[in-house]
């Protein structure tokens, strides 16, 4: 089985990018997880696509999606919502045709601080996600909070409480796209 | 009064751009309408923040958005939410201070097709903007649905209903903004 | 295949409750479509659950979900939202396990007068949908508007158009249920 | 200063009717604050209120809603949305005119176990109170989780940290009711 994992933040030490390298690491033999970001995919504007076309990261990350078994979205709250740059990259890969149409996907994210993790943004993720006909796995759910205590320096997972949680979504979430129920 | 319209759309021939000259056509004496776009505003990026700091387009729509009175946002819908041009804008904006703290703040829209105009849109970036403590008008509201009936194709409202809608709606919206309550 | 179909309104002229009738009509001969509304349920309080357990009416509810291969819920939109009298019976379906888990959903919608239809209140039903974890199909939508003028005053579908439309929809549903992609 | 608080929860020892306890306990002595429940509201249906009207329940409660200053509403989440008693509420007083137009509303929610406290509740009583026109403060917001700990078994609230991240939610409630920004 051939998962994809895509983050939502372009920062280098991301902790959502974070998250889907634990998620490789986890992997059982039988599962590959790749990691994409969303770096190269430049602001949609209708008079450049109608100039140039698609550009080469979205034509590349569509194929991507297509050829993958499973999607997981790491996702980044902003503003009580999705990340612009995440946003964006669904109205570059909704044109002609959602690659994500009867995929399965999961959705991930982690944040800092006390509250309420990153779910508003996964909330507007998931209406987004409808919009690109995806078939988003209602529950389980992951909301990491506190990152500050969970991630090192470099995005990496080091919190062992996080990491089993996590590793029993994947597991959830790899059942689901076998399945299909 | 000084009213700020902010377009949420990129495109020259943008609908939601011209909305935004419609108002600043209809506006009474003692009102000014300025027409604000993001072009020039990069793609979000916390290393780039952390590097170069603010983008002067940022920095500039900051300026001018603590100048205005009250401000209308032009927000077109893809994929059922808003415009990932718009959202990497807000998540610029919120950086160091949400300018629209306390801020009177109403909401247009304009779509093709036949149902639901940019509602969606619109709902996410009423989210979104209490993330940044605006002011949210929350009714009126106005839904321009069927673009490509009401505008011409440089993006000029030429239907006269949807401008009487259009002139009512702004007029509601002004006496929100002076009177306060 | 059996698809059961629940009217979030009770009024017994409910253009909601329309729907699904109009859907019974037009269901091919393999496939049974039964009516269900939420009368005898009563308002959620847990100290009452505690005293007398599951009313009756919410047992036999939840019994008919579990038997049918899909459901259809007609949703009105009470002020940018659920009904409460369906946001209330969901609360009662969800203790003790929900029957909504896994099964397949489509939702349809009919309001009065010219914009959104009941757009706003699907949005928070699908939300609410994915809390019961049921998987729910993203498309196409159905949103009726302009009550008014496409059903009589006993709440039947008349209008010829929006029965062709519906009549395509749930074609999709029926193949979305039968497959399982 | 008059606020009304209302609670969505029937239950008895519902520690969000505990939480608005709380508020009238701190209350600076200008402020008098009342608490109001849902109990004898009847479920909506548009055939009983064209035989019968509007309920005493419901009267009483929009009449209490005029008068006051400012609203508290506690919200419980049931099923990643607002509680059916809650909204079945709102729906009544919909009918003929809201008694929130222009009313300086705001949220707080507790809820039980580990993440979102009752957030996804909140945002759609967002959407529903823009409907109703009420005007709603953006921020701080309140998210009380964990209630097991928090609460006694008579619902009163007991943590210490809870009750001084409360009190300034409300002082800070109290400065936007007064000063309407």
């Amino acid at each position: 089985m051939n998962i994809l994992g895509i983050s939502g933040a372009l920062r280098k030490a991301s902790t959502n990018t974070g998250l889907l390298r634990a998620m490789k690491e986890m992997a059982p033999a039988k599962v590959t997880v790749e990691v994409a970001t969303l770096h190269g995919i430049p602001l949609f504007n209708e008079d450049d696509e109608a100039a140039t076309g698609k550009p080469q990261a979205v034509r590349d990350l569509d194929a991507r999606i297509r050829a993958a078994d499973g999607i997981v979205i790491a996702c980044p709250e902003y503003n009580f919502s999705i990340p612009g740059v995440l946003k964006n990259a669904t109205d570059w890969l909704s044109r002609g045709g959602s690659p994500f149409r009867w995929k399965r996907v999961g959705i991930v994210g982690a944040g800092g601080g006390q509250f309420v993790g990153t779910a508003r943004a996964q909330y507007h993720l998931r209406q987004n996600l409808q919009a690109l006909q995806a078939i988003t796995m209602p529950r389980p759910e992951v909301f990491v909070n506190h990152n500050e205590q969970k991630f090192d320096a470099a995005g990496n997972l080091t919190d062992d409480e996080t990491r089993h949680h996590l590793a029993k979504w994947f597991e959830s979430f790899l059942e689901w796209v076998e399945k299909k129920p």
